[in-house]
């Protein structure tokens, strides 16, 4: 029956093209620094090996970086700027609950659609949580691994051109997986790491007055380095502008600091 | 027929509003100390970055302290104070003997209700319990620690607000399972410390006479530190009530010095 | 169906009061020294909290001791002491070859009867078994681990006061599982331990003519120290009954001394 | 169904009395020393104290001993010898491929046979083969284990008297695992272990003429200490009667050297 | 039903006497040198220990030999020669994808075939992959394993006699399992291990000219010693008789030096 | 059901002859240096012993080499020189989230089909992912190894010849297994190691200028050695192709370097 419904059904289950995309796009990107524009120009050139007619046409990519440091909104970005036709999404968030089997089946379902279209980009969201991966044991869903390892491999027909975008947090498991070397390419997507970077998130944030922000850099720049991902310094933004309006920076700056001291 | 269930179902299965949270709040809560306010002023800050507009909406915050030492209902009474709408509920005690997968899908339904709703409370309460945990193995249930990684990092829907709020005792195990940092923010919970602290919740029960009440503080100041539950002592002092009345301090001195032995 | 059958069953199917009780104290019990007024009289004043309106009403006890030391007799003879209407017991004998999940299914309908009556005493007798522990592994039953745990956690409805007295011998074993804990209070069951101990058994018995009683007990004297449950005992007198007349207390002796080697 | 099937079946599935027995008793018993008669006197002892209307009427029995040392039929003759109206076998060899549960349900089902006549020998034979032990791991069925935990400790209804005769071979692994002590006694089957010994049962076997069996015991006394179960060496027995009629004797001695050698 | 088909069945399913046994003898026994005349007597001996009415009539054997050292062949022919009316083969050839719970089945139908067969040989072929063995973890099936082992020491009624022999070639794996002890008898079957005996083998292949093989067996002396499987040979002389005509001797000796560096 | 599909099915369902090999050789074999020869020649002589009447008729081969090293590709180079007229493949692509009794199955089909036709070839692809195997645990299906161990030592029907090629990258996971001994023979599949081996591929590639390639192979030379499979090289190809005129020679070095880096 699976089979079959994959000969009967026309708008595939698991996401399509624009809308699904926006979603993960809605909050923009900020260029805070040179390394977004690295991972955008890399994709770049990835989407042209993909389409290019004079190449076997079949591309695979990881985009690997710590968490919250904005992976998912990249890749959904990379993939949004191919502009191929058909662009399908396999997350974890869509398959809260299900078994094994049926993850497999999903992940199948979504490379056996991407098949059928001459241009596709495949975003596989999440590899760890896609395998179950928990640290303890450790443990992790073999039967999905194998999936993934098969499919990461297996050649599209004849005139049928793939680029897959995945991304994922935990590098050491899937290097003793080998699941890195199963990708053809891997991208950094790096945290931001310099008083510079965090600035231009605050500034950009508009949540403060420019002689706010003037006195926040100040005081940013006194620490040497930075580790934060760009999703978790705009959740700090937002609790401090919950704060009363004189507080909000020491707040901001204090937060900065626990999230730095819970790095060392 | 889950999804389906999910359509027609007007009021959810697992708990709503009002009566369910005010069951968790019949004790009442003693403010026995700076460490109570802490909790409720911090719970306030959170509550106010979900409910503001100018936020993303999606505030994810774990109580985490010792066995006993009032979590649930300090959640509780966060979730009142909220007044958001919709409250939902998430416990073990209504899953005793539950497979994994109907967990998972417990928990995915206490989610999938929340965003249905534009400002929702969800309480997950003794994660500890929820994941089946037990140190000799140490075994859990991989499947749940799934289902709840993923629904902590996936954005509600447009428009839509909601706050996570989780208890939980073992701090280093959700360490490992990398469970901690999948919150936003993490408070703690503390027990008693000081013999003022036990002093206020021994007068506050009203079990013994004022002179009795002098005597018993005059005793506890002898001994440096405590470590003691709000629940456990609230239990303790109930049990003295049960002996003839000359005898109940010594019951209840000694009780608690047999609690300390325990942990020292 | 479950749940529907917790309507509609009046007759609890896992016995109840009286009848059931007196099965386990068909035997009498021999007050043989202190350690045995101990148990008792803490008993007592545990069902007293249970039932006093003043208090929260729900007490969780764990007898702890040896096996073949009187556990589930003194349980019994608690729980009859109690004159609590409903009392309920929950016995690994009456589930021999029960999947885990029938046993949860079966300890959570002993604690919803309870919960519909104003005042229950619940035996769950050897923990241990209901667990389905084995040392080598170890290996046991998490599913009826984590019902057990958040069974003895979970608040009876208001207007309902419960008391739960379950049995156990392997200490360390629920030590490390965080059994212990969970519960309000600990009572310790001794076995006996001294040659006057051993002779009020071997008195009470009546298999031996006052002489040979003497006799015994001078023999008993000449050993520093004993540890034998009190089930072993009956059951080696009896066994010496079946020799013939000359040779019983030789053989009650004997097998004493070969059971005292054993343990050192 | 299965406790329809216990209601209604008067004939109980797995086997009973005297035929059933004599199928291990065929072989007959040779008593070829001390050691027999031993096991076959506390048997007796044993037996006594079970009928006997002055005790609990309940014990338990482990026949301990190496591989081929007889067990399996020692507890035969016992039981036979009790003239108990009722005796139950259950043995592995009713058991090839059954599941666990299935197993349970066997065991059980002996159990309940007994407690419904007033006087029963139940044989648990070959305890390691019940429970799957196997040494690499080491594995082993723990459902079967806890229900035979639980059996042997549960008292039959009142006015029904039970003895439980079970065999094992592995004796670390049963005391590892707390079956041992689960047992009322343990008795200890041994190998024969004296020139003695082996020849009584060679001249018993009347293979050889009566100046071979001179011969052969001349031969044995030169060998110190024998370690060998009569069934092995009843089989051997057996191959030397197939050899020409000059060797048998050079075979019976040659084979038994071998068998000297594995064990040192 | 299993139950049932076995009544009903006439013609056994799992291969029957001649024509089966046939097929594993249709290359010929090569009588390379004194090993084989050793394994055939010992059979031969074997065969009348089973046969003869004045023993117990109940003979397991294990054959036991490094891989492709001809364990299979011999079992048949050791079978054929014994003319028993009935030969049962059981092989893992026939269960490819078994699960555990059919093996166990199709394993005990063998035998029960055999119990109503007044004189019969089952073989057990090649254990290891009868129960799944794998070293790493190591891995087995102890559900088959039980089977076996009960089996193997279950006496077959009265007026049946079997002759049970089987295969094995990992022989410490099953020393710690237990399984060597369970049979009543081992015989060793050796690969070549002499330029004699792998001339022998050479020589009747009618691959080489007189000539050729007068060389192969001066070449072969050169080195001190063999350990070769007669089957492995067979396959390389196979190869070395495709090559050109005046290469073959070459490919021959080459092919048997890689061999040996194999297992030095 | 299973073996009544098998005689009914006349077109197998695992593919078949020439359009299915085709697949796997589009891309066409570079002769990039001597290890393709040998690879090539060693193929041909084995085809030979499987056709050649006065053999066994039944070789058993493993391509074993790097991951990329084209195993696949020279496989199925060397059943298609075959010519025989029955060619089956058992790949993992065909098997994506297959239940480990589902691979079973599949993989007997594909032999029992071969078994029906005089003169077959059977490929059985990628036995590492076949088996699932995965580092962490390390884990594998051992039902899937246990149906492939008996098939590649279970000989075909009589007049039925058959050859099996097998591919696998991971030389010591399969040596621990003992599958690698389960083949009769075994040939090495290498990667590029010299400067002049990447030349030709590159120059065979067409997309660089003669004066480029010239270049190239100058810069290469300055390398000592390398460790490339020829699709990986392929694949960095490709790249460069999709860079500025200018730059493609610059990419392709980087690119290699990185590549050379990341193996020491
Ligand atoms: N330059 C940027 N790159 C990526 N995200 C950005 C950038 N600037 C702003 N953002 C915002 O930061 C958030 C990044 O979240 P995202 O979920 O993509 O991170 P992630 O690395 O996938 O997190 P996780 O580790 O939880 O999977 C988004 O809300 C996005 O709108
Ligand atoms: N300041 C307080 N904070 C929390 N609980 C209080 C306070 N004062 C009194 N209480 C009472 O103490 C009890 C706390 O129990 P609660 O179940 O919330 O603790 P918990 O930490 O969740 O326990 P557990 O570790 O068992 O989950 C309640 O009965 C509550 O009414
Ligand atoms: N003072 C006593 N306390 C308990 N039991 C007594 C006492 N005096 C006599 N007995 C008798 O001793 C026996 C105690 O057996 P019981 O099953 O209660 O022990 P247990 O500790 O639960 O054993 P187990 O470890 O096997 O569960 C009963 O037969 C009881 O009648
Ligand atoms: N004194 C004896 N005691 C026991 N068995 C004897 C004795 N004399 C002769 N025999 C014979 O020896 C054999 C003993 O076999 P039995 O199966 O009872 O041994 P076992 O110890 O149970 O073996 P296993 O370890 O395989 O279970 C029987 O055939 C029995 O007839
Ligand atoms: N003396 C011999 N003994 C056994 N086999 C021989 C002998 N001479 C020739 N052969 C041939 O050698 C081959 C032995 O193969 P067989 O399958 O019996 O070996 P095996 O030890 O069972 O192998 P495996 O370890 O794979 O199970 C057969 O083809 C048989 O015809
Ligand atoms: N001499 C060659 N040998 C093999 N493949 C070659 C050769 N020359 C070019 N190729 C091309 O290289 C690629 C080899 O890919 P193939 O899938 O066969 O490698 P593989 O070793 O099986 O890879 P994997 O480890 O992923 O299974 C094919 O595209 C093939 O057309
Ligand atoms: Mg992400
Ligand atoms: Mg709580
Ligand atoms: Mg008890
Ligand atoms: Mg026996
Ligand atoms: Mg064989
Ligand atoms: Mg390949």
């Amino acid at each position: 029956d699976f089979d079959n419904a994959l000969e009967h059904d026309i708008k595939p289950a698991f996401g399509q093209s624009e809308e699904e995309l926006n979603r993960y796009l809605t909050g923009g990107l900020i260029i805070w620094g040179q390394p977004v524009h690295r991972v955008l120009d890399e994709g770049d050139l990835l989407v042209k090996q993909a389409r290019s007619p004079d190449t076997r046409g079949f591309v695979t990519v990881l985009l690997a970086g710590p968490p919250n440091s904005g992976k998912t909104s990249l890749a959904a970005k990379i993939a949004k700027n191919s502009e191929f036709p058909f662009v399908k999404l396999c997350t974890p968030e869509d398959m809260v609950g299900f078994t094994e089997t049926a993850k497999c089946n999903a992940l199948r379902k979504v490379f056996d659609d991407a098949y059928r279209s001459p241009l596709s980009v495949i975003i596989v969201d999440n590899i760890e949580r896609l395998l179950d991966y928990a640290p303890i044991g450790p443990r992790y869903s073999n039967l999905v691994l194998q999936a993934l390892l098969v499919l990461l491999k297996k050649r599209p027909p004849a005139n049928r051109r793939l680029l897959v975008l995945a991304t994922a947090s935990n590098r050491s498991f899937l290097q003793e997986l080998d699941v890195i070397s199963a990708f053809s390419t891997v991208i950094d997507v790096a945290p931001l790491t310099t008083a510079q970077e965090v600035g231009t998130v605050v500034d950009d944030s508009q949540a403060f007055s420019p002689q706010e922000v003037d006195q926040i850099r100040q005081e940013l720049s006194k620490q040497q380095r930075y580790f934060i991902g760009v999703k978790k310094l705009l959740d700090i933004i937002d609790l401090a502008k919950q704060s009363a309006e004189g507080y909000r920076k020491d707040v901001l700056l204090q937060r900065l600091a626990e999230e730095h001291a819970s790095w060392n």
